[in-house]
This record gives C-alpha cells, structure tokens and sequence, in this order.
C-alpha cells in the first residue's frame, strides 16, 4: 500500500508535469477509458470530450498553464484510491494579458488499469482566487 | 452488494428529507466523524463547521431548502463505496424573495462506519443554475 500510495504521488507529478508542457497524449495515458471529470456549471466530461478539447487549446496560442498540488489524503482500498488535494492553477495568456490564478480543491477517484494507476472519476472545484 | 447500493440509496434520501425538514441531528448522523466536505471558492468543512453552519441556518427565518438528487453511479469497494449524482437544490428565502436554484453535480466518498454507510468525504459542485 506504502508502495501503491508512492505510485499515485508519481501520477500527480507526471500529470501536473504533461498539463505544463501541452503533452495532451501523456495526460491521455493517465485517465482510465472510462473516467469521468465534474467541475462547476459545467456538463459531464468524459475521455473523447476532455481530448477534444485539450487539442483545441494547445499549439502556439495556447495559454501557459502551471500548477501546483498539494495533495492532503491518499486512501488506498484494493485496487482502487481517493485523494482530495489543494490545487492551484496559474493561466497565463499568450497576448500578455494578465494571467488568471485560480484554486481550490479536488477530489479523485483513482483505479489500477492494466496493473498501473489512472485517474477514474475526478471533481474540480477550482474557483477565481 | 446489491443490498449496500439500496442502503446507499437510502441513505441520500434520508439526507435530503432531513435537510428539507431542517433535522440537523439526522444529517449529522448520516455522516461520519472524520467527515471532510469540499465546495468552490471555500475552505474544507469538517463535521463542526458543517453542524454550526446547519444549526445557524435553522429555525423560523431558515430558507426553505427542497432538493433533487438523480444517482448516475454507486460503486461499492467493500466497507468503502464511491457515488457521483446529479443534484438540483431550489432555497426559498423566508421573506417572499426570489427563490434560488442550483445544480450540478456531487462526487462523494461513503464508507461504513459500526455496520451502516455514511458519508466520508463529500465534493459538491452546484453552481447556480
């Protein structure tokens, strides 16, 4: 479980890292094909739909995005996990505008697929801060 | 676990009934002692901030809180389970004001605690609607 919990850490870290660099196939390879993302106001987001729009928004105009996680709980059960964090997310505009720092938290139901750890079901409760 | 997805069920209906009703002693009960609940633009509420806010809200000049929840999943992982749900909440002010409706939707954490389901970890994502 110590071993499991490390693994998770890592998906973070590798997450945040691919979220940075527009590495939208990376960030694709760490969400299970059946994974569910909600955030506020907002419909539903599954797989093809986070893709889709993850493609639009990346090349040379897209927005500089960096984050921070600091994750506060990790629960292992088998060969599922949760964890809520404290995130916060810094986009910076490619035309000099002023960047947008948003925070909050989240929290992420995680599953092991094909014996690694993907993200399963996720709520984003990031805010204007 | 056919019968822990019905007590699960049954477990949201008797927190929405309870809420409508203002029984703050019933909700508090469907939760558990290490409860964390996560909500935009907020801090991380804990079983006494949860109860000081509900018994602050309540009594005559308590807005009227009539809530919907539509469960789109239940996954039950042993003693733990996670459901994520769709919920539609209209408050109406005691003072003739506009009533107010939100929606959206909740990932939640159960797990069971002396022999009956609880919830555990709660991220609520309503937004006005």
């Amino acid at each position: 479980m110590q071993n499991d919990e490390q693994e998770i850490r890592e998906l973070v870290s590798r997450w945040m890292a691919a979220s940075k660099a527009g590495d939208v196939d990376t960030v694709l390879s760490l969400m299970a094909d059946d994974v569910v993302f909600l955030v506020p106001g907002q419909p539903v987001m599954r797989r093809a739909d986070f893709a889709s729009k993850a493609r639009a928004q990346s090349g040379r105009d897209a927005p500089q995005i960096d984050g921070s996680s600091e994750i506060q709980e990790i629960k292992v059960l088998g060969e599922w996990a949760f964890m809520w964090t404290r995130l916060t997310v810094v986009m910076t505009p490619p035309n000099g505008a002023q960047p947008v720092r948003r925070a909050g938290h989240t929290l992420t139901i995680l599953k092991k697929q094909d014996g690694r750890w993907v993200i399963a079901r996720d709520a984003n409760l990031l805010a204007p801060a």
